[in-house]
């Protein structure tokens, strides 16, 4: 039986562990999909390359207010499909060929699983293409997965989730997107922007519910006004005929679409590794790990979507370089292995308008006993805001009232996820609201000074210029 | 004859320094053009405001490689210009309204002029409206201005200023710009979006003289591609008939245009104050201040273009809130002054690409004697990059070999006035290279990844994750 020094289950961030320092150990890497994982397939790459077009097409429809007219004549939906794909998979193919030609490692491209560990301690590794080995130690880098709810499984309709939906033959005349979160809200965007209609399906009262109350409640409104919005209901069944789908809700409504988009969720693929017979243990689909990435067996690792409560790639990627470290160090060796950090993780939902998010709302600020001051800045209101005739872009700040800690920030609008950079830079190195307002410049009069504005709010000063506001 | 304690000449961030604390202050403010200065008039904001706007143009024009079919109609070019300064004019109204209510406050609209000093050393200001009366204060915030070369102004034909050229009565056929600045840039971005011909004249090979090598010379060969750049030469004369203006420039060549835009720089206006009347010392128009903003007549402050070496309005503002204080201080108790920092001044250049910066160049390091590293990363890329089908962002870091200490950043691109942000913050609050690209997360796949990878290239990281590459 083939024997190898480490097995990576996941090409996702778990194939970028492998530096210069890994050349002489015996390395197994294990994808039953496509190389890249989640991201480089069919999450942010992609996403973002069709959310971006998104963007150039209503730029094209918002020029009036601009004393500009404009016409947008058509999408050319296969051209952006090829284009997209054109580009990501080439690279999947070549991160797969770049593996398989490295001497040290070999690649198992069918589903993996663990079997019974060897009486040396050496760990089993089973495919379902026959194969068996075994790894002294292990990476689970095995992601996580779209769910989809029975009613809409088990009824035979055709629908989509986020793997299948961006290689679709056509832009939906009218698509039904079920789910209510930030896949949800990125492909609402995306698909209303080419054309589509589009009407969400939610369980609750809004969309984005994880994010700030502020943020959440006035993306909703927005959102209320492109997109049908059916809340408090679930799909119950559906059928498929000549003329399209035709799901029932349980509020008794029927919705006749063309295409269904499943947007309800992702679980990490922990169940589906037989990992307890290796002695890991795993929670509803997640693997368990520590501070250090360690499961609860000894020498395998784990990381990203499969075992992290973050389903975010800077946080794999955050992880994998974790956990790249500490392959090179000993298990046991709690001084020198290295820790995670998952004190201020930023997060971005590329919608429209765009969100970030980092740290506390302010919600939770309060549930953990601080006293909180908040701002929520127009970004209206400043110089940059002005030229973009922006009318809902807002950044929420949030500190402890004493001392100016920055507690969380929550930003909705144009560039959101560049203009938060500063504040997770500044919650991460102890910058204070008040240092972080006054003790650098902040170009005039770019978009930054939404940040500014809401941090000097915050310390009791006015706005600068307070003559603007006259 | 009146008497004030405070004289405050000019009303751009001049305007900013009254707050409640000076509400017992008996204030005389001059102001013999528009409240508000250049910045809110003929400046920062009406400029971005057209910016903006032909940044929309560029992106229904920008359309086809995304995949989709989109045709400008027209420019409603009053349309915008009624946008423009139907939102501006009103606040400068209103800013003079609401000090001429102001019951401690007159306002004195002709231009003003230092007079002998009283021999109880109150300083007399002269206006040309035929007012005298004393100040025991004097701020001095009066601006600068747009300069002419004598062989444009002394010709006869129409030209225009960035003072003007907001409000000509139609986008020209073909405009010529004559100076290769920020001023000119940023104009020639502008029209040229908005359908002109644009050629610029100017004096040395490149445009943006004062920007590190790297960002001259690409910006210089993308505007070339644009523009037509006349380089190494002048305007020697020009005629103007109903034909339009014909242009003579030293190298031989005829322009022929309608309009003509000189943007050929700016000089403070200390010259026309004067100044030396009341003991202070002016340089070639520029009032000289220390640390404190005092100039060499005791109690007389001075901020701003009229005597900084930035001609930016973040500088402008900073040191006004620097004189506000210190007005209410003890003009010899240095240990209780508050000093301008004027250590790591950004700015930016809205012409397209957009520019940021910050720091010194890199020749400007190396002749400092710093043993220097620098790294330029294009934004093509990362995955924001690839998104926008960038072909031309990037961001150079310059940092200290040793230490990785940030010593200067030149950004060209998309966002390039946001993305500069946490690297002005890094350099004030003394934040290496290398903790600044570990120590945060960066948002995957947001446009900050730019500068992330710069600096993980800088602390001789790969780019993240290095999958990516293949």
């Amino acid at each position: 039986m083939e024997h190898f020094d480490i097995a990576i289950i996941g090409t996702g961030s778990g194939n970028s562990i492998l530096d210069e320092r890994f050349t002489d150990k015996r390395v197994a890497i294990c994808e039953q999909g496509t190389f890249g994982g989640t991201c480089l397939n069919v999450g942010c790459i992609p996403t973002k390359m069709f959310v971006y077009t998104a963007e150039k097409a209503e730029h094209v429809r918002d020029t009036a207010r601009f004393g500009m007219d404009a016409t947008l004549d058509g999408i050319r939906w296969n051209d952006i499909v090829s284009r997209v794909f054109g580009r990501i998979d080439p690279i999947a193919v070549g991160g797969e060929n770049y593996r398989r030609s490295s001497p040290n490692v070999s690649v198992y491209d069918t589903h993996t699983r663990f079997g019974p560990t060897q009486p040396d301690g050496r760990y089993t590794l089973r495919t379902d293409g026959g194969e068996e080995f075994t790894a002294d130690q292990v990476v689970i880098a095995a992601g996580a997965r779209a769910t989809v709810p029975d009613a809409i499984r088990e009824c035979g309709v055709t629908y989509h989730t986020s793997n299948t939906v961006m290689r679709i033959p056509d832009v939906p005349k009218h698509l039904v997107i079920v789910g209510g979160g930030f896949v949800a809200a990125e492909f609402a965007h995306t698909f209303s922007a080419l054309g589509s209609q589009v009407t969400l399906v939610i369980r609750s009262s809004t969309l984005l519910r994880h994010t700030d109350d502020t943020i959440c409640e006035r993306f909703t409104d927005i959102a209320s006004r492109k997109w049908e919005i059916h809340s408090h209901c679930n799909v119950i069944g559906a059928t498929e005929d000549d003329d399209g789908i035709h799901l029932k809700l349980d509020n008794g409504a029927t919705l006749d679409c063309d295409t269904v988009l499943v947007a309800t969720g992702r679980v990490p693929n922990g169940d589906l590794l037989d990992a307890e017979a290796a002695g890991i243990e795993v929670r509803d689909g997640r693997v368990i790990v520590d501070e250090y990435q360690r499961t609860t067996a000894r020498n395998v690792y784990a990381l990203g979507d499969v075992s992290s409560e973050y389903q975010l790639k800077h946080v794999a990627n955050h992880e994998a370089r974790v956990v790249r470290e500490n392959l090179l160090l000993d298990w046991d060796d709690t001084d020198s292995l290295k820790q995670s950090d998952h004190r201020y993780v930023p997060s971005a939902v590329f919608t429209d308008p765009q969100i970030a998010m980092v740290g506390l709302t302010e919600n939770q600020a309060r549930a953990q006993g601080y006293d909180v001051r908040s701002k929520v800045q127009d970004y209206a209101d400043v110089a940059y805001g002005w030229a973009m005739e922006d009318t809902s872009g807002i950044a929420k700040i949030i500190v402890e009232a004493d001392t100016g800690k920055i507690l969380g920030a929550h930003i909705m609008g144009y560039q959101a996820s560049s203009l938060i950079q500063p504040i997770i830079q500044a919650m991460s190195f102890g910058l204070a609201g008040q240092d972080m307002a006054r003790g650098q410049y902040w170009i005039h009069p770019a978009l930054p000074e939404v940040i500014e504005n809401a941090l000097l709010a915050l310390c009791g000063e006015p706005p600068w210029p307070p003559a603007r506001r006259h």
